[in-house]
């Protein structure tokens, strides 16, 4: 911790705020500046707990935390890519893997189709909402429990695996049974009781970053999980929330990289969201492909119009098979990098 | 709603426009513009699903509701303010409201020392927390159980009653036997599993808006709760995330007289969230007043300095002490122009 | 400054930045953390360019600047406030001054009839825009000169002093002869070519805050005017640019109360532009009484329905009288605040 | 336009709405919905003041403009793509152009070397600052005069076009004498003085996006330009601001293809001030190419270390080397995507 007094601190209050530095068990260094004191904390202790006291000091201008916050998930700890496994995929290696499907399972007709048109397709993931959280009480709420046995269907029929939404800690078991990959949205990434709970299931956890979460707060979302006793994680880029209304989110195409460099748990981007316009998922799935995403979540609807949910941002079959096309060049040089520079991409 | 056609838009595309809005339900009025066609949905339907299907559709270029999405929640439904009882204190009628305490209950003498002080400097409602949303996994996560028995004791003592946070929909029956308002945190607004519990709770809810939510979103969230049974509800603007970094959050102060002209329900100010800095606290508080909030939520602890969590913004007693000494001629004049403008104070 | 080196930095990088901090004149204090070694530079000298270059220097994790960046205008430089004097008002010290009139000069009859009514209201500073930044080059540029001229005839026939924008450097002179204070846009708050022009400009200036300039920002463009020969500025919130449309621009009120902690420059509210709704105007303008601003701008148009511009957000000169007459209790509490904590409100 | 009328809007403000619609010269369409009247407003009339006279007429909730505010640099004006042409370049057909140079031109060792530099890996056109925007007054402010003098000199020595900032306009005709392209920079967007001295100039104009500025302000900004008589405007993203502060600003990748849907002028990308960080600048440059921008222009110094301004996210001439050498098979998929889809990539 740095720590920096104001301009007029007064000695008693310097003293202070060394001797709270060393209750807390670190050891102090101080630096007599031109304007002001500025003191290091160095050691081991409660950092958080340190850093609260002391900003509450009197005299204190600021305190700052110099080592992260984050542990398990960092690329420090542990700087070989992590690979998270489920039935027929892998990301984090060699593989670029697509989850594709509808926003919500709506019936069986629609799901059949999506599933077998996306696997056609070559994506590797089926996704599709049994719980969706709708910000309007009026808004269709997802099949729930009859949606998460059509999934099971779907998979059955195709052997793709299965990403869905989990909303809450008391559904993590039920979730799971059918579920490959559990997802977190993006408007639950702090909700810290379904984390630790997800923390105690056996199945990967696909995290979305929040709307107006920094990327380090997406990482301490991760590090609940791990903290809990599961490290099988994958994050996603799924657009943030900014004045600019042209696109439904603005697409933070350079956190994949910034997270590459950080973490080492794989990075997905969803185009979809991120942008809320059909007409710019293909060109952002390239981007996405070329800035080294470990793979991507498309919305893909057999029918669009007819979606009850999302259907301005979903690609028709047609539409998801031609832009899979589109990116095999892409995919190539992908593959190129990755066999080179195995750690990171970025 | 008002759907916009794309400028080139076919005969065939406007026709499939149509016959789509009549299909749900929806009468059609379409008006040929100089560049483009617009048409007119009236009538009563599905609306969001509506939307989504036209949003999808080949040639269209928007389609926009007209009508707010939220029905129970709004001053159009019902213009009288709604006023919410709990034990000694009425919101949103001729009483401001000042709820205080710690941001989480540590220990019995902590809490105790504080339920004293606030109640002796005019504040009605104990805030403390037992189940605390933190950032990291490694720092102080709250008293949980123990906590709401400390609570329990603090209002048996004091007679204040309570308000407490609540994380996980699991958690609803326990918290309530206590809290005599259940609060849902910033980052469990859109957590509409939890919503939706508590529509059947029979406590109020206290219901901080999300930090990067709109004032919109805000009141669909309230309706969830409405429409699920439960309309005590009180609205809390608490900062909203911004560039700014000056401050932890930036109050959007004219948010609570945007809330007031679309909504009857309650509307209290957080200044110590908003601002992040005791300092700013008191001066925060009064604009909170002048602009005619209908309480305020202070963080107040017994020794800032030794606080587990929000040091930084807490008030000590004494300074909270002042406070409520500075805002009594602002509490003069906020109860006069209740006792005039009846409806709305905006 | 405070150097952190990456975990993994070697013996060699850390010489090599110690030698670098040396080179531009300070003394080096090097911290041996448990993680990493953090380096402390103390001294005089060129704090941006050894930041710049620190900051690419290989091994560094971040460099970060302990003392603030502006001088001239910080309250540590001169602690009390400033007073702005124009032609029959003082800003900054204990009067409540308020600027109004229309968004643009229109015609005689217009300025006119603004003027008298704002003067009758009690404002004692006419606004009105000659010279207008609009958005899209087909909207109404303003009566530019002829504009200046108008408004020299309203001062002439009230006493109003006045106060209208300039947009270019090369207008400063011909502006100057007219305006009592030269207002900077929003727009234009980083337009380095015109703050440095004003720094050579004998009237004193009103700065508003860019739409997404932070507080620091802000004071830096001060610190421009300042350094460059002028210290009558006049800062001015105005709303920042968020998420939220519900209001046309976010007011961050906070802001005022944190300008009065760091700078002993005059503060004032503009609540017709931070709201961009008529309806919310008075509301917004208690509470910068409240909270201790300096004065407000507030824009009145005797036909608002009529206005070239920005008619939304104009006050009617009925509702401006109205306004005053609301604000007299609330101005009473400002002038006993002001008589006894004479330096900062906050 | 369309103006939809509070819920309880009376006969006569209907009435008025609609003769105020018919004064502005436009035909009215009026829609009797459920909840609301909304009214249509057809026909060619001065937009922005009617829609400006309607906000502020009473009983009216909201007016919107359908048709879009720019006209000549829309695509529905000019579908085919606009290329601008300087020395030795072409932006906007089917050349992807690479801009490169420093932050600030220093001294002609210095621009000459990395002019030489980035000639040889690649760029077409030298970038380097004469006149800087600097946050501070004590920051270096640019060669000005002199520094244009060595540009000329680095072009004649390389054949190099040359790209360089304006920030005033006074400053066109002698910035214009010397400089290929005339930036404006990102705090200069909505300098309108600049604009409509720019749309007098014969020089192609570079500009770049307000950091705070929406896709349809970026637009607005170039119609300006056009609107007075330039149409050579190349646009350039270079990051927003956010919440986010992992990187210098946010990457609004999206918005290069929201810009190639909505404009036929060239589009590039500065991957530089998008991150912040020389370790980022690679992977946001292959994503530039992979969405399918016109060009880069990216900060590149012969030694970052020693840079007087932006060190921390140049790269230096190897490394600039490096990545132009990367981005060879993605420019070949640039190119076949050019050569089939000649309109728009998106």
């Amino acid at each position: 911790m740095i720590i920096s007094m104001k301009k007029g601190a007064t000695k008693e209050q310097i003293e202070h705020v060394c001797r709270r530095i060393q209750e807390f068990g670190y050891k102090v260094h101080s630096i007599q500046g031109e304007e002001r004191v500025v003191i290091g904390a160095v050691g081991v202790g409660d950092v958080t707990a340190c850093l609260e006291s002391l900003e509450a000091a009197p005299g204190v201008e600021s305190a700052v935390r110099i080592s992260s916050p984050y542990k398990f998930v960092s690329r420090e700890f542990k700087p070989e890519p992590t690979r998270v496994r489920v039935d027929g995929a892998e990301l984090g290696g060699g593989e670029f893997v697509v989850m594709a499907g509808p926003c919500s399972v709506e019936n069986e007709k629609q799901i059949m189709a999506a599933a077998e048109g996306v696997a056609r397709a070559g994506a590797k993931i089926l996704r599709g909402g049994a719980f969706k959280p709708r910000t309007s009480p009026y808004d269709f709420q997802g099949l729930e429990l009859e949606g998460l046995k059509l999934l099971a269907k779907a998979r059955q029929a195709t052997g793709l695996a299965v990403v869905t939404e989990i909303m809450s800690d008391g559904d993590v078991n039920r979730v799971a049974e059918v579920a490959d990959i559990l997802q977190v949205g993006a408007r639950n990434m702090q909700n810290f009781a379904l984390l630790k709970a997800l923390g105690k299931c056996p199945k990967p956890i696909l995290l979305k970053r929040g709307m107006s979460s920094t990327v380090k707060e997406l990482l301490m979302s991760a590090e609940y999980i791990t903290a809990h006793g599961n490290p099988n994680i994958i994050l996603c880029e799924r657009g943030i929330r900014t004045f600019e209304t042209a696109t439904r989110n603005t697409c933070d195409i350079a956190a994949v990289a910034v997270l590459h460099e950080l973490t080492h748990l794989p990075v997905i981007l969803d185009p979809s969201h991120a942008s809320g316009k059909r007409s710019l998922v293909p060109a952002l799935a390239r981007a996405g492909v070329a800035i080294g995403a470990d793979g991507l979540i498309v919305e893909v609807h057999p029918e669009p119009e007819k979606a009850l949910s999302d259907g301005a941002q979903s690609l028709s079959l047609a539409e998801f098979s031609r832009m899979m096309e589109e990116l095999k060049p892409y995919l190539g040089l992908w593959k190129a990098s990755r066999s080179v520079a195995a750690p990171a991409p970025a």
